[in-house]
Protein backbone atom coordinates (compact mmCIF):
# COMPACT_ATOMS: atom_id res chain seq x y z
CA UNK A 1 0.00 0.00 0.00
CA UNK A 2 1.35 3.45 -1.21
CA UNK A 3 0.07 6.92 -0.60
CA UNK A 4 -1.30 6.64 -4.27
CA UNK A 5 -3.12 3.39 -3.77
CA UNK A 6 -4.76 4.64 -0.40
CA UNK A 7 -5.78 7.61 -1.55
CA UNK A 8 -7.23 6.33 -4.89
CA UNK A 9 -9.16 4.05 -2.34
CA UNK A 10 -10.66 7.09 0.03
CA UNK A 11 -11.69 8.62 -3.41
CA UNK A 12 -14.98 8.12 -5.01
CA UNK A 13 -17.21 9.89 -7.91
CA UNK A 14 -18.91 11.77 -5.02
CA UNK A 15 -22.84 12.46 -5.73
CA UNK A 16 -23.60 14.41 -2.80
CA UNK A 17 -21.37 17.60 -2.30
CA UNK A 18 -21.71 19.75 1.25
CA UNK A 19 -22.75 23.41 -0.95
CA UNK A 20 -21.72 25.08 2.53
CA UNK A 21 -18.16 23.81 2.60
CA UNK A 22 -15.79 25.77 0.52
CA UNK A 23 -12.41 24.46 -0.55
CA UNK A 24 -9.38 27.13 0.28
CA UNK A 25 -7.55 28.71 -2.15
CA UNK A 26 -4.59 26.98 -1.29
CA UNK A 27 -5.45 23.67 -1.55
CA UNK A 28 -7.33 24.70 -4.84
CA UNK A 29 -4.13 26.33 -6.23
CA UNK A 30 -1.99 23.52 -5.62
CA UNK A 31 -4.74 21.06 -7.70
CA UNK A 32 -4.63 23.59 -10.14
CA UNK A 33 -0.35 23.15 -10.20
CA UNK A 34 -0.76 19.59 -10.23
CA UNK A 35 -2.69 20.23 -13.86
CA UNK A 36 -0.61 22.68 -14.96
CA UNK A 37 2.01 19.87 -14.47
CA UNK A 38 0.98 16.88 -15.89
CA UNK A 39 2.59 15.78 -18.63
CA UNK A 40 0.99 16.12 -22.43
CA UNK A 41 2.00 14.94 -25.99
CA UNK A 42 4.67 16.72 -27.47
CA UNK A 43 4.28 19.30 -24.46
CA UNK A 44 1.72 21.28 -26.24
CA UNK A 45 -0.85 21.21 -23.04
CA UNK A 46 -3.67 21.50 -25.79
CA UNK A 47 -6.32 22.41 -23.40
CA UNK A 48 -7.41 25.40 -20.65
CA UNK A 49 -9.31 24.99 -17.22
CA UNK A 50 -12.35 26.93 -16.41
CA UNK A 51 -13.37 27.55 -13.04
CA UNK A 52 -17.02 28.62 -13.31
CA UNK A 53 -18.23 30.36 -9.88
CA UNK A 54 -20.71 32.07 -11.38
CA UNK A 55 -24.11 30.60 -10.06
CA UNK A 56 -26.13 31.30 -13.06
CA UNK A 57 -24.06 29.61 -15.24
CA UNK A 58 -23.91 26.93 -13.18
CA UNK A 59 -27.76 26.51 -12.92
CA UNK A 60 -27.33 26.54 -16.57
CA UNK A 61 -25.10 23.71 -16.63
CA UNK A 62 -26.87 21.89 -14.49
CA UNK A 63 -29.84 22.12 -16.91
CA UNK A 64 -27.72 20.79 -19.94
CA UNK A 65 -26.00 18.70 -17.42
CA UNK A 66 -28.78 15.87 -16.49
CA UNK A 67 -29.53 17.66 -13.86
CA UNK A 68 -26.95 16.24 -11.72
CA UNK A 69 -26.71 18.49 -8.21
CA UNK A 70 -22.98 18.26 -7.75
CA UNK A 71 -22.65 20.93 -10.89
CA UNK A 72 -24.02 23.52 -8.47
CA UNK A 73 -23.50 22.28 -4.61
CA UNK A 74 -19.84 21.91 -5.55
CA UNK A 75 -17.63 24.09 -4.20
CA UNK A 76 -15.55 24.59 -7.50
CA UNK A 77 -16.65 23.61 -11.12
CA UNK A 78 -13.75 23.12 -13.28
CA UNK A 79 -14.27 22.69 -16.79
CA UNK A 80 -11.73 21.34 -19.01
CA UNK A 81 -11.93 22.40 -22.50
CA UNK A 82 -9.85 21.32 -25.38
CA UNK A 83 -8.18 22.94 -27.88
CA UNK A 84 -10.88 23.03 -30.85
CA UNK A 85 -7.55 22.37 -33.09
CA UNK A 86 -4.30 22.03 -33.24
CA UNK A 87 -2.70 25.17 -35.09
CA UNK A 88 0.36 26.22 -36.53
CA UNK A 89 0.28 29.13 -34.47
CA UNK A 90 -0.78 27.26 -31.40
CA UNK A 91 2.38 24.95 -32.22
CA UNK A 92 4.91 27.68 -32.67
CA UNK A 93 3.22 29.36 -29.52
CA UNK A 94 4.32 26.39 -27.02
CA UNK A 95 7.70 26.20 -28.85
CA UNK A 96 8.74 29.26 -29.32
CA UNK A 97 7.40 29.37 -25.25
CA UNK A 98 9.86 26.61 -24.68
CA UNK A 99 12.87 28.60 -26.35
CA UNK A 100 12.21 31.19 -24.17
CA UNK A 101 11.56 29.20 -20.72
CA UNK A 102 14.92 27.64 -21.27
CA UNK A 103 16.50 30.40 -22.75
CA UNK A 104 18.25 28.37 -25.83
CA UNK A 105 17.34 27.11 -28.85
CA UNK A 106 17.57 23.13 -29.04
CA UNK A 107 18.61 22.25 -32.36
CA UNK A 108 16.60 18.37 -31.65
CA UNK A 109 13.40 20.55 -30.93
CA UNK A 110 13.32 22.61 -33.12
CA UNK A 111 13.36 19.67 -35.90
CA UNK A 112 10.67 18.14 -34.29
CA UNK A 113 8.59 21.26 -34.16
CA UNK A 114 8.68 20.97 -38.14
CA UNK A 115 7.58 17.15 -37.96
CA UNK A 116 4.79 18.26 -35.98
CA UNK A 117 3.84 20.91 -37.87
CA UNK A 118 3.94 18.92 -40.87
CA UNK A 119 1.13 15.77 -39.03
CA UNK A 120 -1.01 18.36 -37.45
CA UNK A 121 -1.43 20.21 -40.72
CA UNK A 122 -2.22 16.89 -42.58
CA UNK A 123 -4.79 14.58 -40.13
CA UNK A 124 -7.14 18.06 -39.95
CA UNK A 125 -9.49 19.34 -37.54
CA UNK A 126 -11.01 16.59 -36.02
CA UNK A 127 -8.75 14.60 -35.28
CA UNK A 128 -6.15 17.56 -33.88
CA UNK A 129 -9.37 18.07 -31.65
CA UNK A 130 -9.52 14.38 -30.29
CA UNK A 131 -5.72 14.52 -29.63
CA UNK A 132 -5.91 17.23 -27.63
CA UNK A 133 -8.76 16.41 -25.68
CA UNK A 134 -7.26 12.91 -24.87
CA UNK A 135 -4.48 15.22 -23.37
CA UNK A 136 -6.98 16.65 -21.11
CA UNK A 137 -7.46 13.40 -19.78
CA UNK A 138 -4.06 12.47 -18.49
CA UNK A 139 -4.42 16.32 -16.58
CA UNK A 140 -7.90 15.04 -15.04
CA UNK A 141 -6.19 11.74 -13.96
CA UNK A 142 -3.72 13.71 -12.33
CA UNK A 143 -5.82 16.15 -10.71
CA UNK A 144 -8.16 13.54 -9.13
CA UNK A 145 -4.91 12.21 -7.43
CA UNK A 146 -3.56 15.30 -6.54
CA UNK A 147 -7.62 16.76 -5.10
CA UNK A 148 -7.38 12.86 -3.18
CA UNK A 149 -4.25 14.14 -1.71
CA UNK A 150 -5.90 17.41 -0.39
CA UNK A 151 -8.53 15.72 1.14
CA UNK A 152 -10.65 16.94 -1.78
CA UNK A 153 -13.19 15.95 -3.30
CA UNK A 154 -14.36 15.14 -6.85
CA UNK A 155 -16.44 13.96 -9.19
CA UNK A 156 -15.34 13.52 -12.93
CA UNK A 157 -18.63 13.78 -15.51
CA UNK A 158 -18.98 13.50 -18.95
CA UNK A 159 -22.87 13.87 -18.68
CA UNK A 160 -23.53 16.69 -20.10
CA UNK A 161 -24.06 18.13 -23.30
CA UNK A 162 -20.51 19.93 -24.66
CA UNK A 163 -22.37 21.80 -27.40
CA UNK A 164 -24.40 23.86 -25.19
CA UNK A 165 -22.20 24.25 -22.64
CA UNK A 166 -19.70 25.56 -25.13
CA UNK A 167 -22.19 28.25 -25.73
CA UNK A 168 -22.74 28.84 -21.75
CA UNK A 169 -19.12 29.52 -21.27
CA UNK A 170 -19.06 31.23 -24.94
CA UNK A 171 -16.16 28.74 -25.31
CA UNK A 172 -16.43 28.98 -29.53
CA UNK A 173 -15.07 32.46 -29.38
CA UNK A 174 -12.14 30.92 -27.59
CA UNK A 175 -11.58 27.86 -29.90
CA UNK A 176 -11.97 25.50 -27.04
CA UNK A 177 -14.17 22.41 -26.59
CA UNK A 178 -15.37 21.02 -23.41
CA UNK A 179 -14.61 17.32 -22.71
CA UNK A 180 -14.69 16.83 -19.29
CA UNK A 181 -16.42 18.67 -16.31
CA UNK A 182 -14.60 18.27 -12.26
CA UNK A 183 -16.92 19.16 -9.59
CA UNK A 184 -14.84 19.56 -6.46
CA UNK A 185 -15.32 19.98 -2.65
CA UNK A 186 -16.75 17.88 0.15
CA UNK A 187 -18.59 14.99 0.47
CA UNK A 188 -22.08 15.17 2.26
CA UNK A 189 -22.17 11.48 3.33
CA UNK A 190 -26.12 11.85 4.50
CA UNK A 191 -27.63 11.27 1.41
CA UNK A 192 -24.79 10.14 -1.17
CA UNK A 193 -25.70 7.01 -2.34
CA UNK A 194 -22.37 5.40 -3.53
CA UNK A 195 -20.28 6.67 -0.73
CA UNK A 196 -20.93 2.73 1.64
CA UNK A 197 -21.09 0.94 -2.17
CA UNK A 198 -17.98 -1.11 -2.35
CA UNK A 199 -15.60 0.44 -5.01
CA UNK A 200 -15.95 -2.08 -8.01
CA UNK A 201 -13.28 -2.78 -10.61
CA UNK A 202 -11.91 -5.77 -12.43
CA UNK A 203 -9.83 -7.89 -11.15
CA UNK A 204 -5.47 -7.23 -12.09
CA UNK A 205 -6.22 -10.55 -14.04
CA UNK A 206 -8.95 -9.26 -16.36
CA UNK A 207 -7.15 -5.60 -16.87
CA UNK A 208 -3.80 -6.69 -17.61
CA UNK A 209 -2.10 -9.24 -19.28
CA UNK A 210 1.95 -9.96 -20.15
CA UNK A 211 3.36 -10.83 -23.72
CA UNK A 212 6.15 -12.87 -23.35
CA UNK B 1 4.80 22.48 -2.41
CA UNK B 2 3.12 18.77 -1.87
CA UNK B 3 4.24 15.06 -2.38
CA UNK B 4 2.14 15.07 -5.83
CA UNK B 5 3.61 18.49 -7.34
CA UNK B 6 7.32 17.68 -6.06
CA UNK B 7 7.06 14.38 -7.72
CA UNK B 8 5.55 15.86 -10.85
CA UNK B 9 8.49 17.99 -10.76
CA UNK B 10 10.56 15.42 -10.50
CA UNK B 11 9.10 12.58 -13.77
CA UNK B 12 10.09 13.93 -17.00
CA UNK B 13 9.81 12.36 -20.27
CA UNK B 14 12.98 10.27 -19.96
CA UNK B 15 14.40 9.52 -23.68
CA UNK B 16 17.31 7.34 -22.49
CA UNK B 17 16.42 4.22 -19.78
CA UNK B 18 19.86 2.41 -18.07
CA UNK B 19 18.36 -0.80 -20.33
CA UNK B 20 20.58 -2.53 -16.99
CA UNK B 21 18.06 -1.69 -14.31
CA UNK B 22 14.74 -3.57 -13.34
CA UNK B 23 11.70 -2.49 -11.81
CA UNK B 24 11.14 -4.82 -9.24
CA UNK B 25 7.67 -6.41 -9.11
CA UNK B 26 6.47 -4.83 -5.87
CA UNK B 27 6.68 -1.76 -7.44
CA UNK B 28 5.51 -2.51 -10.81
CA UNK B 29 2.27 -3.78 -9.18
CA UNK B 30 2.00 -0.82 -7.37
CA UNK B 31 1.55 1.00 -10.64
CA UNK B 32 -0.36 -1.55 -12.45
CA UNK B 33 -3.15 -1.33 -8.37
CA UNK B 34 -2.66 2.79 -9.42
CA UNK B 35 -4.11 1.66 -12.77
CA UNK B 36 -6.62 -0.79 -12.01
CA UNK B 37 -7.96 2.04 -9.24
CA UNK B 38 -7.88 5.00 -11.83
CA UNK B 39 -11.89 6.19 -12.59
CA UNK B 40 -13.45 5.52 -15.22
CA UNK B 41 -16.98 7.00 -17.10
CA UNK B 42 -19.77 5.20 -16.04
CA UNK B 43 -17.24 2.54 -14.36
CA UNK B 44 -16.53 0.85 -17.11
CA UNK B 45 -12.68 0.62 -17.43
CA UNK B 46 -13.19 0.25 -21.23
CA UNK B 47 -9.17 -0.94 -21.86
CA UNK B 48 -6.19 -3.20 -21.28
CA UNK B 49 -3.15 -2.81 -20.14
CA UNK B 50 0.09 -5.24 -22.04
CA UNK B 51 2.85 -5.75 -20.52
CA UNK B 52 5.24 -6.51 -23.78
CA UNK B 53 8.33 -8.44 -22.35
CA UNK B 54 9.22 -10.16 -25.49
CA UNK B 55 12.32 -8.94 -26.70
CA UNK B 56 11.47 -9.83 -30.71
CA UNK B 57 8.28 -8.05 -30.22
CA UNK B 58 9.53 -4.91 -28.68
CA UNK B 59 12.09 -4.60 -31.06
CA UNK B 60 9.10 -5.20 -33.55
CA UNK B 61 7.15 -2.03 -31.59
CA UNK B 62 10.38 -0.27 -31.70
CA UNK B 63 10.00 -0.31 -35.92
CA UNK B 64 6.88 1.39 -35.85
CA UNK B 65 7.47 2.99 -32.88
CA UNK B 66 9.81 6.21 -34.80
CA UNK B 67 12.92 4.18 -34.01
CA UNK B 68 12.54 4.95 -30.25
CA UNK B 69 14.82 3.58 -27.77
CA UNK B 70 12.60 3.34 -24.78
CA UNK B 71 10.87 0.78 -26.29
CA UNK B 72 13.45 -1.76 -26.09
CA UNK B 73 15.44 -0.06 -23.58
CA UNK B 74 13.30 0.70 -20.63
CA UNK B 75 12.26 -2.07 -17.62
CA UNK B 76 9.07 -2.90 -19.15
CA UNK B 77 7.20 -1.62 -22.18
CA UNK B 78 3.13 -1.01 -20.76
CA UNK B 79 1.10 -0.53 -23.89
CA UNK B 80 -2.87 1.21 -23.25
CA UNK B 81 -5.37 -0.73 -25.95
CA UNK B 82 -8.81 0.59 -25.29
CA UNK B 83 -11.75 -1.37 -26.14
CA UNK B 84 -12.20 -1.05 -30.04
CA UNK B 85 -16.15 -0.70 -28.97
CA UNK B 86 -17.94 -0.51 -26.40
CA UNK B 87 -20.59 -3.47 -26.75
CA UNK B 88 -24.03 -4.26 -25.02
CA UNK B 89 -21.69 -7.92 -23.72
CA UNK B 90 -19.28 -5.31 -22.64
CA UNK B 91 -21.22 -3.25 -20.55
CA UNK B 92 -23.81 -6.10 -18.87
CA UNK B 93 -20.12 -7.79 -18.02
CA UNK B 94 -19.32 -4.50 -15.86
CA UNK B 95 -22.59 -3.81 -14.13
CA UNK B 96 -23.40 -7.83 -13.57
CA UNK B 97 -19.91 -7.48 -12.06
CA UNK B 98 -20.56 -4.60 -9.85
CA UNK B 99 -23.59 -6.41 -8.29
CA UNK B 100 -21.74 -9.74 -7.61
CA UNK B 101 -18.86 -7.69 -5.85
CA UNK B 102 -21.95 -5.27 -4.07
CA UNK B 103 -23.55 -8.43 -3.26
CA UNK B 104 -26.91 -6.31 -3.98
CA UNK B 105 -29.04 -5.05 -7.57
CA UNK B 106 -29.16 -1.52 -6.89
CA UNK B 107 -31.90 -0.04 -8.27
CA UNK B 108 -30.74 3.04 -9.90
CA UNK B 109 -27.49 1.70 -11.00
CA UNK B 110 -29.54 -0.71 -13.20
CA UNK B 111 -31.33 1.88 -14.14
CA UNK B 112 -28.76 3.94 -15.40
CA UNK B 113 -27.52 0.26 -17.13
CA UNK B 114 -30.44 0.77 -19.48
CA UNK B 115 -29.91 4.75 -19.85
CA UNK B 116 -26.61 3.84 -20.91
CA UNK B 117 -27.21 0.89 -23.17
CA UNK B 118 -29.29 3.19 -25.23
CA UNK B 119 -26.28 5.78 -25.37
CA UNK B 120 -23.56 3.31 -26.64
CA UNK B 121 -26.02 2.10 -28.96
CA UNK B 122 -26.63 5.10 -30.62
CA UNK B 123 -23.64 6.37 -30.88
CA UNK B 124 -21.80 3.54 -32.66
CA UNK B 125 -18.73 2.28 -33.13
CA UNK B 126 -16.35 4.82 -33.54
CA UNK B 127 -17.74 7.56 -30.75
CA UNK B 128 -17.23 4.37 -28.34
CA UNK B 129 -14.31 3.58 -28.80
CA UNK B 130 -12.94 7.21 -28.88
CA UNK B 131 -14.72 7.73 -25.47
CA UNK B 132 -13.00 4.46 -23.95
CA UNK B 133 -9.47 6.05 -25.48
CA UNK B 134 -10.36 9.12 -23.56
CA UNK B 135 -10.94 6.57 -20.57
CA UNK B 136 -7.14 4.79 -20.85
CA UNK B 137 -5.66 8.74 -20.66
CA UNK B 138 -6.96 8.87 -16.88
CA UNK B 139 -5.20 5.83 -15.88
CA UNK B 140 -2.22 6.77 -17.92
CA UNK B 141 -2.33 10.41 -15.95
CA UNK B 142 -2.96 8.28 -12.44
CA UNK B 143 -0.14 5.56 -13.59
CA UNK B 144 2.51 8.46 -14.04
CA UNK B 145 1.98 9.92 -10.67
CA UNK B 146 2.11 6.05 -9.39
CA UNK B 147 5.59 5.58 -10.63
CA UNK B 148 6.71 9.36 -9.80
CA UNK B 149 6.11 7.80 -6.26
CA UNK B 150 7.66 4.72 -6.86
CA UNK B 151 10.97 6.63 -7.98
CA UNK B 152 9.96 5.12 -11.38
CA UNK B 153 10.61 6.98 -14.60
CA UNK B 154 8.28 6.35 -17.86
CA UNK B 155 7.54 8.07 -21.01
CA UNK B 156 4.25 7.81 -22.88
CA UNK B 157 4.71 7.91 -26.04
CA UNK B 158 1.65 8.15 -28.85
CA UNK B 159 4.93 8.38 -31.34
CA UNK B 160 4.15 5.05 -32.89
CA UNK B 161 1.26 3.65 -35.81
CA UNK B 162 -1.20 1.74 -33.58
CA UNK B 163 -2.73 -0.43 -36.25
CA UNK B 164 0.67 -1.73 -36.57
CA UNK B 165 1.41 -2.08 -32.93
CA UNK B 166 -2.36 -4.14 -33.17
CA UNK B 167 -1.19 -6.17 -35.64
CA UNK B 168 2.07 -7.06 -33.57
CA UNK B 169 0.23 -7.56 -30.63
CA UNK B 170 -2.83 -9.46 -32.38
CA UNK B 171 -5.10 -7.13 -30.14
CA UNK B 172 -7.91 -6.79 -33.25
CA UNK B 173 -8.26 -10.91 -32.25
CA UNK B 174 -8.74 -9.45 -28.77
CA UNK B 175 -11.67 -6.21 -29.65
CA UNK B 176 -9.01 -3.52 -28.39
CA UNK B 177 -6.95 -1.02 -29.68
CA UNK B 178 -3.55 0.55 -28.71
CA UNK B 179 -3.61 4.04 -27.83
CA UNK B 180 -0.65 5.29 -26.02
CA UNK B 181 2.50 3.17 -24.67
CA UNK B 182 4.62 3.72 -21.83
CA UNK B 183 7.80 2.36 -20.80
CA UNK B 184 8.73 2.44 -17.44
CA UNK B 185 12.34 2.14 -15.70
CA UNK B 186 15.40 4.34 -14.40
CA UNK B 187 16.64 6.86 -16.27
CA UNK B 188 20.07 7.39 -17.64
CA UNK B 189 21.03 10.52 -16.82
CA UNK B 190 24.51 10.20 -19.04
CA UNK B 191 23.29 11.25 -23.09
CA UNK B 192 19.03 11.91 -22.04
CA UNK B 193 19.49 15.57 -23.80
CA UNK B 194 16.32 16.33 -21.93
CA UNK B 195 17.05 15.35 -18.54
CA UNK B 196 18.54 18.25 -17.66
CA UNK B 197 16.53 20.78 -19.62
CA UNK B 198 14.09 23.13 -17.61
CA UNK B 199 10.61 21.70 -17.32
CA UNK B 200 8.44 23.84 -19.83
CA UNK B 201 5.02 25.07 -18.65
CA UNK B 202 2.44 27.25 -19.66
CA UNK B 203 2.22 30.22 -16.94
CA UNK B 204 -1.28 29.61 -14.83
CA UNK B 205 -2.43 32.64 -15.75
CA UNK B 206 -2.73 31.30 -19.40
CA UNK B 207 -4.11 27.48 -18.36
CA UNK B 208 -6.74 28.51 -15.76
CA UNK B 209 -9.85 31.27 -16.24
CA UNK B 210 -12.13 32.40 -14.00
CA UNK B 211 -15.58 32.70 -15.68
CA UNK B 212 -17.24 35.22 -12.55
Amino acid sequence: MTDVIDKLNWRYATKKFDATKKVDDAKLERILEAIRLAPTSSGLQPFEVLIVSNPELRAKIREVGWNQAQITDSSHLLVFAAWDNITEARVNMMFDMANEQRGEINEGWENYRKVLLGIVAERGEQANFDAAARQAYIALGVALVAAAFEGVDTTPMEGFDPAAVDQILSLKERNLRSVVILPIGYREADGDWLVDLKKVRRPRQQLVSEIA
